[in-house]
């Protein structure tokens, strides 16, 4: 499979990047806005492997190129960006779309989830999407910095809400291959809200807890 | 410490009353709206405790008597019935106020979360307390199922939210305890709504994994 990371220059696109490359036989490929931006971030992300001992090629281009041949195309953008980056590829999409962004906000007290007004990011995703493109909603929960070290040891559980039965199952599949990450279903795509309000917890606990960081969490 | 479990015959008040019996030296009383009740479900936790080795007593009593002489009162009661059992027990209340119900909404994709206009059931509570009693919201995320069952181990972690320190650390360190759990702080009682949301998520993937049944969580 070709699996493309738009906005892959950041956040857990170069996590899932990094690990993708590393840990399973698929193809690759960052996109960015400006291609330039994707090349560097290719490269250093080979250069990352390298030092790992992986020797792994890790494609770039701009999204819409990026997203046209991709059997999966992973929207690592913030969510007030979802939308636009949607509407940029939309043409050329012709794979399975993939929704981890969660909106967020502020306060005093600690970070609130911030749905937009249709529920959830991963429904604004399906919205924005072609009609015909499956959509699933993964990987919310992953803190970025942890999954972006190739020294860490994740054992991890990722929550995967879709309503296509084949797109959720090819994506969860490409979950498992990841080492220490174990897809979980958690349903219909409207059972996403859920899924992303487990992001602002995770990061008020870390913010409140001495010695805990980057916290990702298992189900049992 | 003496412990109330108001609405303790059922529900995670079982549980709770059966574990803080076995784990630690408190002592344990059952409050429900009819003492007949209480004093049947207590027998019945003593009968079980015996069960498994432990002698133990369990206390018995009408809501405003459990809580009248307790340093820890749980409202283990359905969210609806929250704010009905504070106040009748407001005139009573000298300790802490522990608040473990969660709105849920059930519709055809699995359970939502559905907070109250406050924002949190929690907070309900808040709202509902008489202002000198603090109030600390844990133990929402707990299976009433695998907590009640004595033969479970659990390692699950208990988020726990409180504007009050020294209560937050009371309930923190009397959830420590008890076997397999441990308390994590997750701020202020305004990050209850993100601690009481995961909920729903636990029962979804429970009902959509097979062999995945009564879920907690371990944050790390």
């Amino acid at each position: 499979m070709q699996v493309a990371l738009l906005g892959g220059t950041g956040d857990i696109g170069e996590g899932l990047a990094l690990r993708l490359a590393r840990d399973t036989d698929h193809e690759v490929v960052v996109g960015s806005r400006k291609a330039e931006k994707a090349e560097n971030a290719a490269t250093e992300y080979e250069e990352a492997l390298a030092d790992h001992g992986v020797e792994a090629a890790v494609g770039a281009a701009e999204n819409p190129e990026a997203a046209a041949g991709a059997d999966v195309v992973v929207l690592s953008v913030p969510a007030y960006h979802l939308a636009d980056t949607v509407e940029s590829v939309a043409d050329d999409l012709s794979g399975i779309l993939v929704s981890p962004a969660v909106g967020l906000q502020r306060d005093e007290a600690g970070l609130h989830y911030n749905p937009p007004g249709v529920g959830s990011v991963t429904a604004l995703a399906a919205q924005a999407a072609p009609e015909e493109t499956p959509v699933v909603g993964a990987y919310h929960n992953l803190a970025a910095g942890r999954l972006a070290d190739l020294d860490a040891d994740l054992d991890w559980d990722v929550p995967v809400v879709a309503d296509d039965a084949d797109a959720k199952a090819t994506v969860a599949d490409l979950t498992d291959e990841l080492a220490g990450l174990r897809a979980l279903d958690a349903g219909p795509l409207a059972n996403a809200t859920e899924v992303e309000s487990l992001t602002p917890l995770l990061i008020n606990l870390a913010a409140n807890n001495e010695g805990m960081h980057d916290l990702g969490t298992k189900f049992w």
